[in-house]
């Protein structure tokens, strides 16, 4: 399948200590299932130093941005920008839809912490849940990826990379990258 | 695709505080993803509550059961049993086989927190990984349960809730459910 000029992934919020680790996972996520970018609200330092360590070991081009004003990237995008919400149309409705559109357009995806205003539902292209049940901003990142774009490929190039995970039946192997 | 005469999902290891909502997710992610029980750690007091309270609200024949020996469901497990781990092999090279095997066998789906021993990847059928970089094991089990069995479908009946999310281009609707 036909992937978009870029796929932007933008956290709208982070409670420090709270959301450490979700806004970790939602970085990491995001770079693993194949966003070229994360955008992440500026006092998350945390979860910014993670997903730069863990770029520079693991290797690839992704980028973490950070920003003071989260909803903003949303607000001035151009491409299609999909919030990620329980309360919105199920991605199976809408998955053609969308990639059709990003084939020519960049992607954004935002995925909320707690509260969204309701700004964000009106200045998304498409509001799209993950099933309609409460589950998890991570969880919905994951599966979005991988259903528009076959995102949770391992067949994946990570250039740069220092460190490389050999699979294995049991047990664990990761090489150094000379 | 056909299902698994049980799904079962199982958290190994939980620290008070700094996983309180990653395992809540992945009790929540087991949950909206299709598994028909979860297995939590019992010293996870917050996710156990917040799993039943939104069973509860949303509801399903969801069972959350707590454990004092997280990692005997495994070792007692006489199912299929699938350990999420980035140094697997990956999902897409075992799917066909897992899918197999599971129509007729219960699937139990283990999870880490951090180090898992090796114990269990010994004990487990599969050591699978979602790409083989690090992420989060809520990516992991959301992407698993939704490759394997389709587990992100909206189309799902939810008996005896007394909420129901309805879906919306924009905003949010919830109705009470009589």
């Amino acid at each position: 399948m036909e992937r978009p000029p870029e796929i932007v992934v933008l956290r709208l919020g982070h409670r420090p200590g709270r959301d450490d680790r979700m806004t970790t996972h939602v970085a990491l996520t995001a770079r693993a299932l194949g966003a070229d970018r994360v955008v992440l609200p500026a006092h998350a330092t945390d979860a910014t130093e993670t997903a730069r360590d863990v770029t520079d070991r693991f290797g690839g081009s992704f980028v973490v941005e950070t920003t003071d004003t989260p909803r903003d990237p949303l607000h001035s995008w151009t491409g299609v920008a999909v919030h990620l919400t329980m309360y919105g149309f199920p991605i199976e409705a809408v998955t053609d839809q969308i990639r059709t559109e990003t084939t020519t357009d960049p992607l954004l995806v935002a995925v909320g912490s707690e509260k969204v205003p309701f700004d964000v539902y009106e200045a998304a292209t498409y509001n799209v849940a993950v099933t309609n049940q409460p589950h998890s901003e991570v969880a919905a990142l994951a599966v979005a990826l991988d259903r528009l774009y076959n995102g949770a490929t391992a067949d994946r190039e990570w250039p740069g990379a220092s460190k490389r995970v050999v699979p294995q039946e049991t047990g664990k192997r990761v090489t150094d990258v000379e």
